[in-house]
């Protein structure tokens, strides 16, 4: 019988939930944040960064009468003093919460408005699944105690300019605008207003929310009785009454109905557009692109026209009308046309939290998903008006609104655009022929790493030079520098570009790479400029800082 | 009598031990760490990330009965499952219990050897103190199954390469080597080999460790009976008999030793030195590097020498003498001799862990601490070997080096130095002198953004003008733009140079500020130009990326 062990060895293993970042995943997202940080600090915006641990208390959220409140944050309790029982403390689940603690906490340092961003791991106690993990980053910028749309404006232009600082290209994203005032009005007009229908107002919220994934005629049904969905399921609706509901779909669809108006007028417009592109003495192109900008402009003040007509009845919907146009108006005088900034009735995000303009980023181009269907990448960040930020802190009610980036959708989708390789360059690997020459395959490498370039000696057991081969093929190294005692008396170096000869072994049998050579010998003193040439011709970082 | 509150407002204050960090503490931090990045990089580390949360398991250092493992860490128990109790899960207190277990995890996929970066917050569950929190960063490198030393020394080589990218300048630091190898050869010398010489050791380590703080003659009476401090508390001694102490301050003092004997030889060195400078032709400034180069030279070879002979009859003394010589070969062949690299036999660093060479970085400048008393600025990071970093997981011995480079010690030493700025420089306002008019004031800020320029028009209430001025310089904005209905009509704008204005009025009897305006009016097309030249007088950031 097997003795049992006393000490069994630990589980090497990540806790169930979370996972590591190797290599390039690791470096793009810190460029993708440095980058993002850089704009929004050219905005005027400050870095603030608190620590991943604050009070329960000032988290919120957590009832006092529960024992543990572990509701979907990981929390502990601080070990008891003398005289009274130790803290919860736990980890924060986004960034919003603890810049309302540090708002309230330093509020006579600070400058007022106060323009922030901040970025960093968030974790949330969650059922992992997959894709989903319980530690994740967010990349926030908020403005606090700016009641002007104008700050929702400048945030939204922020994001445009964010997503192309990370190499998302006009015309590949657009951000919706919408406006909570409006959908408050809505609610008023079909009779949803009151405290005793908050039921209802969220079951419509979340189903307009859902307008992309189940249609027009999906949101109908929740809106009304209920909806079954493919696999049998059934989501109770709202019950709305038939008049109810139209008052509520006229808003959703409020983006067909003006697609129907603006096509059955297309004609006359398109032809008096390119009448002007010609008078202009426009290129095609140029006509097209201005066709575009008219249509997209007259699209904006239509879906507004429409939308004004819907709410005209409700204080607050009218009101938010006029945000709305205010934003555009604001956000067209810095040049962020309807290209890139339009009206969307449908944008919600979430519940409750936001009491006035909301807007989403979208990516508008198409993925493969991992079924192979085709679809639009989505959304890949949102935000919008929050007011009751401090005042569960000190009673004042202080305006604030931001926006959320989400890093990680936008490293999947250039990733899915093709613009970022899974695997960064590996280092140049100066290999050990002689291992009591440590000393002169260091200066090689000493030398390469001062020129710039990413290099390193083979550590490993020097023995078997395949096994040295085979690392830097590991490493995705593009060259292997090789000086056996032959070549340090002749005083020459080999030089091996891996990349080209990875090329040949896989077309052996083609004439053209017949007689091209994938291993050089050079000079012992032209490593470095060998070396660069290699890497200049593969088009990597050759660490010549002027080029 | 008053009505209690039935929900008193929570607390806005961070857990105690944490802070927050704002604006230009958190901007050159996250520059800091990513030219260090650069370097690690540039050596062939790859990044890696893991997440803040581990299972106690696997970062180890728990016993298992122990009702609740919370010594040092945060830790906190997962929900129960339905069959079996929930993980313990606690926060990470280094990068390197996490690396053993991402090494253990995934060995299979990993390059071997396999060098890899780490930075990120760490926590400690301590009580906090002055200057000491319960987040904190490290910035580590190691490399994972190189058993050379070549390992080491290239370390050794980047740390000063890193101090360098970060600003510290060559002559402001150096790195300290030793062998912990060497420091088991003396103890074996001193007879105090042997497991039940543990606690022996231990004392006589922490005694060593403490040479900067207490002196030849404080370490003595650790050594012996124990030493009484200046408020009168005494520490028990490890009761070494007087031959024994002999032996260890032999070691302890091989620098003072040296040092006299390189004084009495002093002037002959210095004549030859000199004479060769003059048939070299060298400058009186080259000769006195030269000299002071020979000499450290020297220096390090006269200390290995000394120490080769207090540990020639043990093995372990011998072999460690032999790595450090090593090291510094491979150090010199890249270029990194003794003015940047000195052998250190009071180098401990910590106890236990480390069974081969040590290394410490220490700013050699002098600074002001708190107490007004000039002294050493310190020691800035350090590292070493260890071999038993897989070994709780696998039960395989894997050879393993790195360093860890505290970044929050190095930033105060930049600040300390005046190389660093508190705050960075604000946005440039542009102020609402009409807020119908915010269209104009965006359009002009969207004009400096996208000339690169950090701007922002002034978000709160615009009513009182001095509040504006007053936000701008709390901000510690460089300029503030004015456009009033009048400049409006005459199509100019006012540009305020705020830094120059700041001057003025503090010098406003001193007769060269008497004619220089610090207030400009220029046509509304020169915003974007004046502001720049503006700036560039105050060698500030213009946003010309040509520059």
């Amino acid at each position: 019988m097997a003795k049992p062990k006393k000490n069994p060895r630990p589980k090497a293993e990540t806790p169930k939930g979370f996972r590591d970042y190797f290599g390039a995943e690791v470096t793009q997202r810190a460029e993708m944040l440095r980058k993002i940080a850089e704009v929004y600090h050219r905005y005027g915006f400050d870095a603030l960064e608190s620590s991943g641990v604050e009070t329960v208390e000032a988290l919120g959220k957590f009832l006092p009468d529960v024992d543990r409140p572990n509701e979907g944050v990981f929390a502990w309790q601080e070990d008891a003093d003398a005289d009274k029982p130790g803290d919860w403390l736990a980890l924060r689940y986004d960034l919003t919460a603890p810049l309302a603690r540090v708002y309230a906490q330093h509020q006579n340092d600070l400058p007022k408005p106060y323009r922030r961003y901040a970025m960093g791991p968030v974790w949330r106690n969650e059922k992992p699944g997959p894709g989903r993990f319980r530690q994740f980053y967010q990349c926030d910028a908020d403005t606090v105690g700016a009641p002007s749309v104008a700050a929702d404006a400048e945030i939204c232009a922020m994001l445009c300019d964010c997503l192309e600082a990370v190499g998302i290209e006009r015309g590949d994203y657009v951000v919706r605008v919408n406006n909570r005032k409006v959908l408050n009005g809505v609610m008023e007009v079909a009779g949803l207003a009151g405290d005793d229908k908050a039921h209802e107002r969220g079951i419509v919220l979340r189903a307009i929310d859902k307008l992309d994934r189940l249609g027009v005629e999906g949101v109908r049904a929740l809106l009304g009785e209920g909806r079954k969905d493919e696999s049998g399921d059934f989501t109770e609706g709202a019950g709305l009454r038939e008049a109810q509901v139209e008052v509520v779909m006229g808003f959703v669809s409020a983006n067909q109905h003006v697609q129907s108006a603006l096509d059955e007028a297309g004609d006359a417009i398109s032809i008096t557009v390119r009448e002007m592109g010609k008078l202009m003495n426009a290129s095609a192109d140029q006509q097209t692109e201005f066709h575009d900008r008219t249509s997209q402009q007259k699209w904006n003040r239509a879906v507004l026209k429409h939308l004004s007509g819907l709410v005209e009845e409700s204080v607050s919907g009218v009101s938010g009308i006029e945000e709305i146009g205010e934003i555009l108006d604001l956000l067209e005088a810095q040049g962020y046309g309807p290209d890139r900034v339009v009206i969307d009735p449908s944008v919600v995000r979430g519940l409750g939290y936001y009491t006035g303009p909301v807007y989403e980023a979208e990516l508008t181009f198409e993925i493969q998903d991992e079924k192979g269907r085709t679809r639009n990448f989505g959304s890949v960040a949102g935000g919008g008006r929050y007011d009751d930020l401090v005042k569960r802190f000190t009673g004042q009610e202080v305006p604030a609104t931001g926006v959320s980036i989400g890093v990680d959708r936008l490293l999947a989708a250039l990733h899915a655009k093709g613009r970022m390789q899974a695997q960064e360059p590996g280092p140049v690997v100066v290999t050990v022929m002689d291992r009591d020459r440590m000393a002169d395959y260091q200066q090689m490498v000493a030398e390469l790493r001062q020129a710039g370039i990413r290099a390193e000696v083979y550590l490993g057991n020097p023995k078997n030079f395949g096994n040295q081969l085979k690392y830097a093929d590991k490493r995705g190294s593009p060259i292997a520098v090789i000086e056996g005692g032959d070549e340090k008396e002749k005083g020459v170096i080999q030089i091996k570009d891996l990349i080209l000869g990875a090329k040949i072994a896989e077309s052996a049998t083609l004439e053209e790479w017949k007689d091209r050579p994938s291993q050089f010998e050079v000079p012992r003193d032209q490593l470095v400029e060998k070396t660069r040439e290699i890497l200049r011709q593969h088009g990597l970082p050759d660490g010549d800082a002027d080029q």
